[in-house]
């Protein structure tokens, strides 16, 4: 399997070009992660706008280059009826997105239908943590929205689910792995602080979104996490604990 | 056209007024600036409280000094009602109140028509970046929360719309404009960082209601614009990227 | 009356225990303060999952090893209903919880009813500012979600409320008081800061949470005040502002 790291050339081009583009992301997204996310795509140049305020669902899916849902958005006064209608606009005016089913397979089922009914819109990349992934796939989930396995454990769980659902499948953990079937790669780095900052998953998703909107989702997957990884490792070099790590983290991404 | 800066004794003295009094200020708003729009205040000695929680929008703004109302609020659990039923009890109850139509124009119909309705219940001061302001005078909107003009471009849309609403009309941008009709006046001043970090927007709306609270809407919009510019350069100058400006951005609210 | 600091063994004792068994804390709260509130649990070692999605109110309290209600989240998408759900799978899971009773008494009867009905469900622990906790007592509450008392002048009301309820009772103030309605005891501490940064409040009752998980309910809610008196007086010390803080805050949580 090939690692891929922020030396990739491949991965710095599609930094420059969401840079260079200022891409609009739109997402439906939680209120926990929604500060942290908007900042982060802020930090790398794309323009969020998040929510499903009324008509928004509807329109900004559309004229957005790169969209993301997140399923604890669900918590945040979007219906389950919004997503849907956001992941099908998406779908209907070519606008890549990611699913990001957080804490799915963590004991409520209600919630897992809505996860399971948005995969039909033809998301372009999956991102999760490994017991999200691994209840996707039809196995046991985690506890709350965290997991209770390490990303290692289900890689070949990533490559299955990626070519049974057509889309690019990523997991993070303390290494990432990325899926689109075929081939699979690896992205190591970060920081044993990112676990510890309430967020950082959700906005990694966000993060795919800003990248599919300059290139292909395996390319755009790989270099979210590449530079998520390469952020989160400068900046848990310089932090004093988990709060100077959030805030040096969003520096670092800023001046990546 | 008149230029204001910290250096001018009306803005100190409405800060120390509002340090002094520590007016309670209620607001709707939305879940991704509603953490530094509470900060914000909070630095500048306003006692804030946000939200639609069950009979919140019929009595709050009625106890509070000074009220804000930012569109986006749509998306975290206030409804088109809630909204109205805030504006107008704020009407009803004397209660000088600001208006922030983020992303009005944007490509939301649903949407802009209660930005509109809003206007009924008479703001004393509405603020935006130059693409809202462009869309409320019946021109173009931006693309998502974002602005696609420059705030130098609706100089003139600024002095109109406030002639038209009979309100204060403030437009950010690298310079301000802010106009009742009559008078506009130009503030200078913030950070390059300021557009790279959520929430710098629909916090302003925010401490404009906390020196509504204090002194006439034409000043308090004065007062809350130089006061943001000057944090905003003072913190500009001494962060190393996104992450550490938002703090530093705080900080200085809280010292100036 | 007793005062109880950092030096007590017992509240090392119950944190080294938070640490190493890293409960799974559900919660309930508003978007203001969520995004500190999960940081504060993960900070300790806890694993918070906030939220109302489908399903979430009647499964996740079951699970958890505890539970906290903040009234203010009647603001962010979760219904009285659902409060009173996640009250009730609690309840019945014997899942230990925290009431925050946010802004009762301060004008607003509709919601102070849904306070008053979780109050039915036994809660734990209810923590509060003093106007709060005079207002569930019977008397007049704040203004906002402020105090229009200080911390001092209810310690009577503390300890009448506690044994009444047959709860333990925590107020916060510049010295915090706790009770079981047999003994009460003080936590000096703190920061001159935390009252001007927002969420510190509602991120209190988060972590009051995460020490019901390992103890009983009097001991956690000390454990849980001194432990944020600790950090807070620390993070007091080297801070410039407020926004510098907040960081230092959860740095300081995160190294203890």
């Amino acid at each position: 399997m090939d690692t891929i790291t922020w030396a990739d050339e491949t991965v710095r081009a599609d930094l420059a070009a969401v840079r260079e583009q200022s891409p609009f992301i739109y997402g439906l997204t939680n209120f926990v992660a929604a500060n942290l996310s908007a900042n982060a795509l802020l930090a790398l140049g794309a323009g969020p706008a998040f929510g499903a305020a009324p008509g928004w669902t509807a329109s900004f899916p559309a004229g957005a280059s790169g969209v993301f849902i997140n399923g604890a958005s669900l918590m945040s006064a979007a219906t389950p009826e919004q997503l849907l209608e956001a992941a099908a606009t998406a779908q209907a005016a070519g606008t890549p997105w990611v699913l990001d089913p957080v804490a799915v397979g963590a004991g409520a089922p209600a919630y897992d239908e809505v996860m399971t009914a948005l995969l039909a819109h033809k998301p372009s990349i999956i991102r999760g943590n490994a017991s999200e992934v691994a209840a996707l796939a039809g196995g046991a989930g985690g506890s709350g929205v965290d997991s209770t396995l390490d990303s290692s454990e289900v890689v070949d769980v990533v490559a299955q689910l990626a070519s049974q659902l057509g889309a690019v499948v990523a997991v993070s953990g303390p290494v990432d792995y990325i899926s689109d079937g075929t081939r699979t790669v690896a992205v190591p780095g970060g920081s044993a602080f990112m676990p510890r900052v309430t967020g950082t998953g959700c906005s990694l998703g966000a993060v795919n979104a800003a990248f599919l909107a300059v290139t292909n989702p395996f390319d755009a997957a790989v270099a979210a996490h590449v530079v998520y990884a390469e952020a989160g490792e400068r900046a848990g070099a310089r932090s004093t604990g988990t709060g100077s790590f959030a805030v040096a983290f969003v520096d670092e991404l800023s001046n990546l």
